[in-house]
């Protein structure tokens, strides 16, 4: 419909700028009684387009009666918008009805059962980056892709992701890295492989996210000890004198496309193999990896609940890695319960505090973890002899090497200035019976721990006194809650008091024992 | 998440009435520094969830710092939100971050291939028409049934839909409707077949949709006639008094869930058999017609491009109306051009009201298919000698005895009050070559007619002054566009000259004068 509004003749509108936090959409908002268009061809909700110049933005419009957001012959950018669009408060736009990204053909073909062409995956992505898709769009492309998915389509997308953002380049010819699928609450063995790593001399550049539905990321774990959001500039810094760094993905612009989608499959938990290895391999393509370890935990609350979805996806990321020239490593590890003591940010960096300073109270699991993957990111330096990974890995670690490694990268990196007190206010959660305990919930965890404040309290979270195994008595804390803020205390405990997240079984006496 | 917080120990927020237009969604605005909740926890676009005493409302979050829309212990509700949580302004509500519908679960499985049990389907429309699912999550359910749905599935979905509002009972046992699939501008022929059914005895109680991206709907052109928007009482006083009526569906709230759908597949142009089938079969199943004459136009810009689809909608239609019970008849019809001289409320108006009163210049192409529809709609009277359909409904038309009825039908709806007078401002587009017309582009003149301003100016629109086959001369007019706006004139004729939606073929000689 577009070209067949002439915008010369279109009355023009000035632009104001509306404190509206649409997340990541552009949304913009026009009065109903506005001069210069016809808001009831329009709709609410309806898709327009902004024009100045050879300038365009897509945007998802509002209309109100509110005179205090906009006048008559003005236009509100909600912040996004106004942030893109990039023009002064008081430039004059031109508004019209919006077609569809022309790329939404392919999508509509998707969804009809055809397979998509290489160079339309493209388009949908660069479309997707430059915000021309509203989350509507997004949803449709993600959901006409769940469902099938050609291993041809899976290489042109992550080829495609990673194309669309910043893409790190490095001196050395060895770039190894790390990741986990996630899922498991503690699990923050990259703040010690790193340092391992580097100590050695191998290139680790290490960006990492923030939670999103989890108490605690990497980012936000680090962030407890160094500043996390660095530009690309000051990363490369940080790594060319430390050979590792410990930063936030988010800052230095690595597959944008990933971010957009994530915060569209989110909300619809859409969370399929193809999707999650395009997210990843993207990632790590943009960053430059040319050797890359996945860990995969396994456990009934896990994102993989067996083996064989493990090794399904375990193929999937050996296949793409291949295809991109990056050797890829897939092991899988156990993920039936927390890693480490801490849950939320400040007691997972007390942990791994504890594991670097071969402290006496640090959690044995953090520790064997992180020197089983540092091990075979070892092993990677073609100087090392074949096994003796762990070795070196242990030797780095029980020197002091990796500390001291780590307390450069701290330096480099610079304080962060977050409060970083652990939660004084605490409550202890017993045991109802006696016996051993036989399970814990991750999620439930999870859940608790983000209900005491966690990761936005740096200092709220969890932290565990038992673990799988160990003998309880009733009475006895299985953890510990702690928080900043006495309401947010008082709501986790209600919470664990409903669900602890812990089964305990009655002890279970030998068989020869239990039948006279 | 939603269990885990205590709703009772969350402070209160105060409910403001917000004037924003937010289309079908459920919108609330938050301050960013709201004393009530952490809005960092929250983001926008996020879904949270209200609730005061044992009301519940799901709605999308925005975030603003514009003091003039919340302050920091209240929560603004925008227009649609407000009218349906239906508390006064001021009241007290709590918020917390929302689950998800629980049916979403059932869309994440057909997503990843599972077929819908019934009960699932049920669920999901019970939810999207108790606004309880975002935009998103309504598109995540039709993309994941446009790639496939099953026949049972399909079955499943009519009776949800048909369920979900309002189901019309009537005293008399045959109650007979038609329905075009639409895309053809002009085709105004249940306002020529509601008043000769009428005339005959038989009950048609004809609901219509108006405009959505076309330039009219049959109740945007019934309107220049008489008020449209009426309630069910009304409606059913209409009909006991004539027989017949000629209403807006939109304010009878048959299959709301179906208004739901369409104004989410609308922009994504999402448009599968299936849903079609079930979108108009839910509303006749609502409506309580047991005879249904379905009217499928094919034409190259049709929906239908040839005989083959139009075999498989008629499959699925007859399908659907023998598991409910409901005798249907589908029949195929001319769709290559517009039917009528008239596109836009008042110039279409004027050919029916031709037609009726056997005007001399009345359109033949629109008496022809009214009689034709008329006809086999007349034949489900069971006292009708089979074969005289046709005869019939001509000589109800010819006698005036249709013209009469529509007369009465206008009178029991009574005036509309809109302005209703043909647009004076005019321009003739004309043959730029002669040669006899070749094809009409309805896509092209339904913009066409809407840039001028159609369906809302309801004298805007075009006269068509020929048609395909015609003989035109250079210099002669194609058609004439009236706007009431000298902009919107403006801008159709600019649109038309680019692109005038007639292709006329340079005369063809008889093959025997061609070549010498």
């Amino acid at each position: 419909m577009t070209d067949n509004i002439n915008s010369n003749s279109r009355p023009q509108l000035e632009i104001r700028r509306v404190s509206l936090d649409t997340g990541r959409e552009n949304v913009v908002v026009i009065s109903r009684h506005s001069n210069a268009l016809r808001p009831d061809i329009f709709r609410g909700f309806s898709r327009v387009e902004l024009r100045r110049g050879s300038k365009v933005l897509l945007a998802t419009l509002l209309i109100t009666d509110e005179d205090a957001l906009v006048g008559t012959d003005e236009i509100g950018l909600s912040e996004p918008a106004f942030r893109r669009f990039a023009e002064p408060a008081g430039s004059l736009v031109t508004v019209s009805p919006a077609a569809s990204p022309e790329s939404l053909d392919a999508v509509r073909n998707k969804i009809q059962g055809r397979i998509f062409k290489p160079v339309e995956i493209e388009s949908i992505i660069s479309d997707i980056v430059h915000y021309r898709y509203s989350d509507m769009e997004i949803a449709a492309f993600l959901i006409g892709s769940a469902s099938f998915m050609t291993s041809g389509e899976l290489l042109a997308l992550v080829d495609a992701m990673a194309k669309a953002g910043t893409r790190l380049k490095w001196p050395e010819p060895i770039i190894v890295d790390k990741h986990c699928i996630g899922g498991i609450p503690g699990n923050r063995t990259s703040m010690v492989v790193v340092p391992i790593v580097a100590a050695h001399g191998l290139t680790i550049p290490k960006t990492s996210s923030r939670a999103i539905t989890s108490p605690a990321g990497t980012a936000d774990t680090m962030e407890v000890l160094a500043r996390v959001d660095v530009s690309v500039e000051e990363m490369k810094r940080v790594v060319a004198a430390c050979r590792g760094c410990l930063v936030w993905g988010g800052h230095v612009n690595l597959s944008p496309a990933d971010d957009i989608l994530i915060s569209v499959e989110r909300p619809l938990s859409l969370d399929t193999r193809e999707q999650m290895v395009a997210s990843i391999m993207s990632k790590k393509l943009a960053a430059g990896s040319t050797h890359l370890l996945i860990d995969l935990p396994v456990g009934p609350n896990a994102k993989l609940a067996n083996a064989n979805e493990a090794m399904q996806l375990r193929k999937l990321f050996e296949f793409v890695g291949d295809h991109f020239g990056v050797e890829v490593e897939v092991i899988t590890t156990d993920g039936r319960q927390p890693i480490g003591n801490g849950i939320g940010p400040v007691l997972e960096a007390d942990d791994v505090m504890a594991v670097l300073s071969n402290a006496p109270g640090a959690p044995a699991d953090l520790r064997e973890k992180s020197l089983r993957l540092a091990a075979h990111l070892l092993e990677y330096d073609p100087q090392l002899r074949g096994g003796s990974g762990y070795a070196r890995a242990r030797e780095l670690l029980d020197s002091g090497a990796a500390l001291k490694k780590m307390q450069e990268i701290i330096d480099a990196q610079g304080p962060s200035g977050c409060r970083n007190d652990l939660g004084k206010l605490t409550f202890d959660i017993l045991a109802a019976d006696d016996g051993v305990i036989a399970e814990i919930d991750c999620l439930q965890l999870n859940r608790l721990a983000r209900t005491a404040g966690a990761p936005i309290d740096k200092g709220a979270g969890i932290k565990l006194l038992r673990k799988i195994g160990d003998r309880v008595e009733r009475g006895q804390p299985l953890y510990r809650i702690h928080a900043y803020d006495q309401s947010e205390l008082d709501l986790a405990v209600a919470a664990a008091r409903r669900n602890s997240g812990y089964a305990v079984d009655g002890e279970h006496l030998p068989a020869s024992e239990a039948t006279p």
